[in-house]
């Protein structure tokens, strides 16, 4: 078989990524600087994302709901560290009307607006305002509300699902009478992350709080689930926050309590964008292409019949008309099987290539021998590039019918356990010292995206605050690290911190990271 | 039982809408001028909404994708009759940072973008760039892409769900080789509009061709469904235009033919939005608040326990929570059945004045005397202004688990009928001249909103085209009269036009209009 994709992942891994979402028709970048084109293949998968999460959520006792796109000036100055960490690159309405001068639109300065508007790069503030009208007594509570919505972040330097000016995603926002109900509810919704990247997006995950200067600008605390790329960079990929009392206090949300006090309420957030895809394509991608797991893939079972532009043709396309039938007839992880008989008159050759770069699961070719002996010819994505095996020829139709649902399942525990053995096989955890730490992660080079895999560490801190964790950032910053979370259900560590050589009171992850 | 709402359909029929819209928990005015927060209950409607249509979209071969929310200003300016009905009162965004001042939030001024970006008031111009790109060949026509997104337009009088700045639709996008298969597909599209309308909405149209001066700008054709409110207005639910090779020839849209020609591809545009949810409003409510058509109803059978918080109280709790499993186990329309045991600690009458009012199709009512005789007591929504047989009191639970699929099915049945022969029986078409209809609609009052149900006029017309045109719109305007549609499938019309004089070729609708 040729190699679908002209860069491997060892050769460059960004050129990799960035080729992956092109030749699997996944997004393209469009002419509004940042913003991206989701392709139909990538809404298909984002929309299952979807689906699996709003499940969750309703699920867990939280609502739906929409608020405004426009965020007013004033209300992001209300919480001040929200100032600091959101009130930079935003997009910004000032006017509202075009008009024509010498044929030419220009902007109509007379259209003015009195109060620029916010395109929202998060809704705590506008959602804020509304739980100050809504909660009056305890019994009010907790609001627990969420929404699927675009955001706009003026990003930089940008990369298609990774980082771009708009995206999409959910965020959810709650309110609640105590601390200890708050974080409950951040907590469960950090598991529900969880379960959605392993579960679903077969990307195993570690799951903690960050340290605190990772946390989200008017959080208490934030958690998060950091995934493993296959260049050994981690990616953010959920993050659930306890916001305290902070935005209750700064935007007077206050409630009436069983005892008749006026307290402020703790509140949460937490999201999840189509990031997720990204990390998607960086978790299970191979030198062909992309690689599904079948839960979210929007065609798992495709087949492609060997036309021949030959009277044969239309028995042919019957038998495999059937044999789509039958597959529709099927149940996978609970759902309708999603089988797509290719009819386009492509030829067959480039027909395999295209599924198998966009990285449906599994592929059936159907050509006048397999229709004889009512067969199938089948190729599994997952094991595509493990030589033998790839292709089962002379398979009964009946036979795979009975196996599909079954086959489904052990890909996306393949595509699972693959990246979770990954995962588990390189976070150093044996490193002492910052200096070892530095050499393990090498220089950080002009190209470091280019040399190859490095893993992570995990290594024992004292969680140093303020100026003293500031200091750290910096030594880290200069060899391109970071903090990533210090994982959930740890014990108490050995040795000292390999910062301060202080006692370590924890186990903190250091990684490269997008 | 007290009446639910302040204010009546014959009273105020603007304050009433707006009564509804609060009191069903739909939706609220939001800080950010003439942008609304749509509630769970409100947001519930529109996800069953979205749900039945999308699905009628991808079983017509169409792909869901994302674009940007923002268009550079200059696209707007590629087609010129798109600039004329667009390029006016729109959201500009012109620059990406904010600072502090002296501790003040201000816009940056050394942060203009080089080129305003307009958020979308529609996506012709940046789709339309894409489909230059994404098409070579008449193999890779047609075209059959959809988008659900949020769009801006700077509304001055506002009003929720039916005039908001920022509105949430779904706008198709599709490029064919022919003039005749844009048309079939614009046509598919109304027929689809249609029966969402009827079949799901419960909400009868008239469809039919806007005429000329009421197109899209930039359409060559602009289809359309007009649904009759409660107080005799029309209003617009959703329209299918066909574009012609106007945004072809703008944006140079072109393919080789299967003879080696360089085409103008031929385009379509169709939406529908959130304003569907206004329609079903003033389709379906009465004076105690929203009815909604079970098939979009998000809570369709709501169980409301008469507690007394008196030890008794758990047997009756245990008693709900094995009808909602019951419940939970039947199909109605293809779908599980969407029950809910509403356990809130407020006062049960309260609590069925706000189902009532929300609209839910069925409210069952458990008290003591029906958990002992294995009982249900039912209210059904649709005839509760009806008088006798609201409520069945010691209905069998057996019988009642029998019955309520095919209850919902004839609540659904009865909400349209009802509708239907308030539409079919309000359409005047026995006036013969301007100066009958200007009679018969009355003066333009500034309180006519106030002034009682009208209802429509259906005329034979010459079908007048430009300054002719113009002069009757002028007319019909003074008297804030709008011509409609002109409905499919007639025949030949009798008689002369009302406005020309001249033989008619076929009749149109006129009406005043949301």
């Amino acid at each position: 078989m040729k190699r679908a994709l002209s860069v491997t992942r060892e050769e460059n891994f960004p050129e990799w990524y960035q080729a992956v979402v092109d030749q699997a028709d996944l997004a393209e970048t469009s002419p509004v600087r940042g913003c991206m084109i989701i392709k139909p293949w990538g809404w298909g998968v984002w929309e299952l994302v979807q689906q699996a999460l709003d499940k969750r959520i309703k699920d867990t006792g939280h609502e739906n709901c929409y608020f405004p796109l426009f965020i007013p000036m004033s209300f992001i100055a209300q919480e001040a560290s929200h100032v600091e960490g959101f009130a930079k690159e935003m997009a910004i309405v000032t006017h509202h009307r075009l008009k024509a001068v010498d044929g030419k639109l220009v902007v109509d300065p007379s259209s003015e607006l009195e109060e620029p508007l916010v395109v929202r790069p998060t809704s705590e503030t506008i959602i804020g305002d509304a739980f100050r009208r809504w909660i009056a007594s305890y019994r009010d509570l907790p609001v627990l509300v969420n929404q699927w919505a675009n955001v706009v972040r003026w990003e930089m330097r940008t990369r298609l699902f990774l980082r771009t000016a708009e995206f999409l995603w959910q965020e959810g926002h709650t309110a609640h009478a105590s601390k200890d109900d708050a974080l409950e509810e951040t907590l469960k919704m950090l598991e529900i992350y969880r379960e959605l990247a392993e579960d679903v997006l077969a990307m195993p995950v570690m799951v903690g709080e960050k340290p605190e200067n990772e946390r989200f600008p008017g959080a208490d605390a934030t958690y998060s689930i950091e995934a493993m790329m296959q260049d050994g960079k981690a990616l953010q990929a959920g993050t659930s926050h306890y916001l305290g009392q902070n935005f209750a206090k700064a935007q007077n949300i206050r409630f009436q309590s069983a005892t008749g006090e006026l307290e402020y309420a703790h509140t949460t957030s937490w999201g999840v964008s189509t990031r997720l895809i990204g990390g998607v394509i960086m978790t299970h991608g191979d030198d062909d292409g992309l690689r599904l797991p079948p839960r979210i893939a929007p065609k798992q079972i495709v087949i492609v019949p060997m036309l021949r532009e030959k009277p044969e043709d239309a028995d042919l396309l019957a038998y495999c008309e059937k044999l789509k039938t039958e597959l529709d007839g099927l149940s996978a992880f609970g759902l309708p099987v999603r089988a797509h008989l290719d009819k386009k008159p492509t030829r067959s050759a480039n027909k395999r290539w295209d599924w198998l770069r966009r990285g449906a699961p599994i592929l059936l070719e159907i050509g006048p021998r397999d229709m004889a002996g009512d067969n199938v010819t089948m190729i599994r994505r997952d094991k595509l590039r493990d030589g033998d095996k790839v292709i089962s020829t002379g398979l009964a139709r009946e036979q795979f019918l009975a196996q599909a649902p079954g086959l489904l399942a052990e890909i996306q525990k393949n595509l699972f356990d693959e990246a979770k053995a990954r995962l588990d096989g390189n976070i150093r955890a044996d490193l002492k010292d910052f200096d070892a730490i530095a050499a393990f992660f090498g220089a950080a080079s002009e190209d470091d995206e280019k040399s190859g895999f490095k893993g992570w560490v995990r290594a024992p801190w004292s969680r140093p605050t303020g100026s003293e964790l500031e200091a750290i950032e910096a030594r880290l910053k200069a060899l391109k690290l970071t903090l990533r979370n210090v994982p959930m259900g740890q014990g108490q560590p050995s040795g000292a911190c390999v910062f301060t050589g202080k006692p370590a009171v924890e186990e903190i992850i250091i990684a490269r990271a997008y």
